[in-house]
């Protein structure tokens, strides 16, 4: 049996995974709890260790693999930080697993355990190089590179959501302006569609009757559910975000020429408008001879591709 | 005895490396041709053949290594085609050549070979990832990850020069706007020099008459020159070329985080002030984490990277 530990930030998951007969690894059993306001790392840490018994039921696993939803060091097992919880900083957190289970512990941040999952178990088989985007609240990414994670020189390669592409664009929490996470985020959608609703007051009926009115309430959520409803503004602002997206997505092709671009968190669950959008523009901007290299593909492995990635590390 | 084949387009050059008594090879011998204005691929080869022969003196070689300056597939040891010479189309050099010396050869471009020859002969010793980036005529470059030369699913890689840093930019050959290499290389320091000269008729004096008031004598060196020689005007232009190149290089550290970025070709002989802006704009374009990572090195084999290149491919 293999453990694979998603220290997602705000929810926290454990798997057991075990070969099937044909030798393939299945999901066979797994926990989830939400982490509470007030948890810090040692709470989350002990929720997972209590989590884990339970799959466990007294056995040893041949393995664990953890993946950590923010800044780690897969070399050293060292989580930085969480950008969620107090509590993380600096911990050796693969060592101190390893340590209470006594068994191989292998860990990575949740974009490269995500595009390893990928790349073994969902969109990226067959591919030996792919570059795993999830856009969600922000833009993160992570490499695969001849099969396996490519991690750079100082272990944070993949930061395609802080690759600027307006340097006039919006401020960004990182100091700069016009990264892509900036325009192309669920944050990023909401804002777009506030600065679109105050400027065009005739406009976006449909995304203001979802949002009773309230910018609060606005979200990348309610902007694609007005956009499915038809409304226009919405649409608009769907649209750019992908054509942001696709835009980043084609001067990565031309910098790395992947197999294959893979896209997951929330936002891309926007459908096939939304991939239409951002392969266009992905075509748009490359190199003529690079027109059939563009391969962008939705994840198929949701929430669950840290949990697998997390199983690939050490299965 | 190694022999390194370097079909440059404007010339082609043959180089004899052995190893000398420590282990470590030596370059000791070489043969250098013009490509004369009517030559094609057949006529190139023949001169390489017989600069081989010539080098060789009756013996076989252990192994050849092939710098082509053009598109080619290293895989297939295919070359597509050659920019400056006809008649290359579709060529299998590699096998052509293993025939007719009856050894083993390997072969790459130009940008893949040079940054390889960096990578294990120059600036990027020790360096496990590297970006190589010739700033010349055009812009080129070659990834070596993982101490290994990085070609990417359609082995079209390394192509920084196209990617797009101002979509409303200067029109490209690609068919695109605002390309690295339009607001960068040699081509693009003249074309920017010349609409300073024409926007500011009292500035530029020194670069006035270097080019003796004719336009068409502007180039990158002639610019480079009177920014030397202590023109403000050719100075801005230098120091814009090598912001652009330096934003552009931020960014590709955001993605890809490499050990090292390594600066070869002619306008990056420009010298230390222009290093100085290039990593300044690259330092200013990164996330404040990444800032330590952002390590701009000249070249240090000059013309004569992909020849250590292409004994590297081999050797």
């Amino acid at each position: 049996m293999i453990l694979a530990f998603d220290f997602g930030g705000t929810k926290n998951t454990c798997a057991a995974f075990q070969r099937n007969a044909t030798g393939a690894y299945e999901l066979v059993a797994r926990e989830r709890r939400a982490s509470p306001p007030q948890a810090d790392g040692a709470y989350d840490y002990a929720v997972m260790g209590a989590m884990a018994r339970q799959l466990l039921r007294g056995e040893t696993p041949d393995a664990i693999g953890i993946s950590f939803g923010g800044p780690a060091r897969a070399s050293q097992g060292l989580v930085v930080l969480s950008h969620h919880v107090p509590g993380w900083e600096n911990s050796l957190l693969r060592d101190q697993v390893a340590r209470e289970f006594r068994t191989r512990v292998a860990m990575d941040n949740d974009a490269n355990a995500a595009a390893l999952g990928e790349a073994r178990f969902g969109a990226g088989r067959g591919c030996a190089s792919l570059l795993y985007i999830t856009v969600s609240t922000g833009v993160g990414g992570g490499w695969i590179l001849n099969g396996e994670i490519y991690r750079g020189a100082k272990e944070l390669a993949g930061e395609i959501g802080h690759v600027v592409i307006d340097p006039h664009g919006p401020p960004c929490v990182c100091g700069r302006r016009g990264c892509v996470e900036q325009l192309a985020c669920g944050r990023a959608i909401a804002r777009m569609a506030r600065q679109a609703l105050e400027r065009e007051p005739t406009r976006g009926g449909i995304l203001r009757g979802l949002i009773e009115n309230d910018y609060a309430q606005l979200s990348g959520l309610r902007v694609h559910q007005a956009a499915e409803q038809g409304d226009a503004l919405a649409q608009d602002i769907m649209a750019q975000a992908a054509r942001n997206l696709g835009f980043a997505i084609g001067n990565v092709i031309c910098l790395m020429n992947p197999a294959r671009v893979i896209l997951g968190g929330g936002v891309t669950n926007a459908g096939a408008k939304y991939f239409e959008n951002v392969r266009a523009a992905a075509r748009a901007n490359v190199m003529p001879e690079l027109r059939d290299a563009v391969d962008i593909q939705p994840a198929q492995l949701g929430d669950d591709a840290p949990l697998w990635g997390a199983l690939a590390l050490v299965g």
